[in-house]
């Protein structure tokens, strides 16, 4: 990955997780290319789906996501797919996320290349989502596979569905995909000294976005019954905005209500570097501190 | 960059700071190397003095600091070398940090390797120093470096400074070098909410090693006029021992006694990622988090 300028990470998800075969089919376009570098993939058989983490320059991503899209469209029948998460496509999300040298509009720009090319590669119909959504209504996923691939065939045909791109009905086979650009998520975990699961939850509602708190948090309360204790569950769709520090802080702050101390935290998967760093400079009071003042940052760059 | 396996950097101390010509002799053997990075290059007038910052893979390391080492030879001459800083020799000292995939181990056999093959090349005295010093009194620059160029042909001569490689006379125009593997040092300035200097001196004489405090730790106490303020100002030897947060923590209690707060802290210059990952760690009280979960490694790795 020398010489890498511009960098974009994707995180396509695949409607397989049971067939090694076709998994692997799937996952082959991602490795050993020149000007890409696949990080991860992790399989899941009750929810039949697949996620691969890749990076990767864009030209030479581009090419490496649409031809797996194409093996996943040869592998995968939506009409017999079964499984626990839902879904509505054979590729069913292909997230793009700006990492290095990329501003979120060329990720937009981006990602709308890549799904215009899918769709007239492939007869694919595809929803922008997140930034890169003309809509509002089509910024959450959520919304657009309401109906999975078993209700897509008819709200296609709505009015208010018309696909942003390719055919104005689904593939008979690999239903519609969702490509997008958004920020790098983190999912980050904080445990709180109870077992009481309504302080996790209620915690959670004052500090998450859609019920008041900040603007970039999801939050849910979970159980660790093995350990005994509660957390508040969160994905941060924004550090830029919505720092790691001022979601943990919060909560601190929100335990005592409770006489509720936190245990620690925990991230989970991948984080960029400058969540910490920026986590770092706010408790040390760091002034005037860069990026480029990081040692692996000017050896990489 | 790319595929870099084992990275070492390299952080020599030329006598030169003032003639342009000699200044790029020396610098260029680390430019446009294959497995070698130049990062920076500082000259000093008063000083008299460059500090050249390089990082690469070990052979190529090598092989472009002994060309260095022989350009340096080559344009200064000791005997009508004139500077504030103290020094020794026209190569004074060449640190050796291991950075990647390199152990304290590694790093220490390489820097005797690089001293052989210079010591021989040049017919240089060479002193092991740091990590890499054979006799305890060797451990410290200042010790080695006492008496300087204009005292070396004598002290040389004793039993107890008799070089680790190469002759055992000064070489008539290079004088000696001291070559050796130490951590990354990483300069680390506290401001303090006062003007009292001696209040920075005192907090300064309780936190460093040399006066009880923490082990990699070396610190004064420094006017900043124009801000009218003072700081503890200190160089953390080994950021892996000796953590930022805790020489910060540690400050922070102690300016208590005087009743003084902390305003911010400052990095200057490089840093490596990890002592601000393990900072934020700290203080959002990471549980199991690794260094590979740091998006830029893997992209990287």
């Amino acid at each position: 990955m020398a010489g890498m300028n511009k960098i974009i990470e994707c995180v396509p998800n695949f409607s397989e997780g049971r067939n090694p075969q076709n998994i692997e089919k799937i996952v082959a376009p991602f490795r050993g290319k020149k000007g890409v570098k696949l990080l991860d993939y992790q399989t899941d058989e009750d929810h039949n789906r697949m996620v691969v983490t890749v990076v990767g320059e864009p030209d030479d991503l581009k090419t490496a996501v649409i031809e797996a899209m194409g093996c996943a469209i040869e592998v995968i029948d939506m009409n017999t797919h079964q499984g626990q998460h839902p879904r509505m496509g054979a590729t069913d999300v292909v997230p793009f996320i700006p990492i290095r040298n990329v501003s979120m509009e060329e990720a937009i720009a981006f990602s709308i290349q890549v799904a215009k090319e899918a769709a007239q590669q492939y007869s694919l119909p595809i929803y922008l989502y997140e930034k890169s959504a003309g809509r509002p209504a089509r910024q959450n996923l959520a919304n657009i596979r309401k109906g999975q691939f078993e209700g897509m065939a008819e709200k296609i045909k709505k009015p208010e569905w018309k696909p942003d791109l390719g055919p104005e009905k689904i593939h008979p086979t690999a239903g519609v995909t969702a490509i997008g650009a958004r920020m790098p998520l983190v999912a980050y975990n904080v445990n709180l000294d109870s077992d009481n699961i309504e302080i996790a939850n209620d915690i959670a509602k004052k500090i998450r976005h859609i019920s008041g708190g900040l603007r970039y948090c999801k939050g849910i309360g979970i159980e660790l019954k093995d350990r005994d204790l509660v957390q508040v569950s969160m994905n941060l769709t924004d550090y830029t905005q919505t720092a790691l520090y001022r979601a943990f802080e919060l909560i601190k702050i929100e335990a005592r209500r409770y006489g509720v101390n936190i245990i620690g935290s925990e991230i989970v998967g991948l984080v960029p570097m400058e969540a910490l760093m920026d986590t770092a400079a706010y408790y040390l009071g760091l002034e005037d501190f860069s990026m480029e003042q990081v040692l692996e940052s000017r050896i990489w760059e």
